[in-house]
């Protein structure tokens, strides 16, 4: 089993989407984290969601927890629109998460070593004979799936 | 909005469950990682994907990546064994990671800024009026999905 047959196609953003846009998918799609591409479309960061969460939570209630529980609940439109006036390059920690990559030739046991190393939820699988073109993501949970299938 | 209308029933598994169990369950419900309750039914940790993934992988190979490429590919079932020899609580890293929890009464945005410090995909819901009862998972996508939706 190779790389190339575990990898699914998965939702991805550019560093100019806008942020709300990488929450909405996030959200409808119930994924942990998105993944970003460059403007050559090749794996760049992983945006997770408590990133995106992070965001809506002003800076004053990170600082002093103790006032997230007197804050106005109405104040949740304001929220959204700390994502509605950013980009996902505005909006990735400065030491972004740089996904695990593998080539689309590498073994199971290959993707499940470097998922293990990097405590990844999901590699990124490329074609190093296609310009590392991006032909999908591996999650754990789809490698797990596939690995106990065949036994 | 509070926390005990923002929870959603989750899979939990025990410290005595099998391994194997917890990595079907995370595998078929394409989950980033389980919750393990105690014998008292109260949150103890989360087991990650990428945790199981990690005991499918050989020692030798996690000290010498270079060596998964030459590992022979029916080697799988064998890997999956390590699983069913195990419990959940023989799986947990040594260092567990504790889910954060919050009450029942907390406001969405309390339950926003301590996902946000923790970095945590998913919060535990407890209700402290009932004996910290478990009463579900809040997780980020769901979090941002209710905060969206009402925008």
């Amino acid at each position: 089993m190779r790389a190339r047959e575990l990898a699914s196609t998965y939702p991805t953003v550019t560093l100019g989407s806008g942020a709300l846009e990488a929450a909405r998918m996030l959200a409808t799609q119930r994924l942990p984290g998105v993944l970003v591409v460059d403007s050559d479309g090749a794996p760049y960061a992983i945006l997770p969601a408590s990133r995106l969460v992070k965001l809506l939570v002003p800076a004053y209630v990170i600082e002093d927890p103790a006032l997230a529980a007197v804050v106005d609940e109405s104040h949740a439109d304001r929220m959204c629109q700390a994502l509605a006036d950013r980009s996902v390059a505005e909006s990735l920690p400065r030491e972004r998460t740089r996904p695990p990559v593998v080539d689309a030739g590498d073994t199971a046991l290959e993707v499940a070593a470097l998922m293990a190393r990097e405590h990844s939820p999901l590699v990124a699988v490329v074609d190093s004979r296609d310009g590392n073109r991006l032909l999908g993501v591996i999650t754990a949970s789809h490698l797990l799936d596939r690995l106990l299938e065949v036994t």
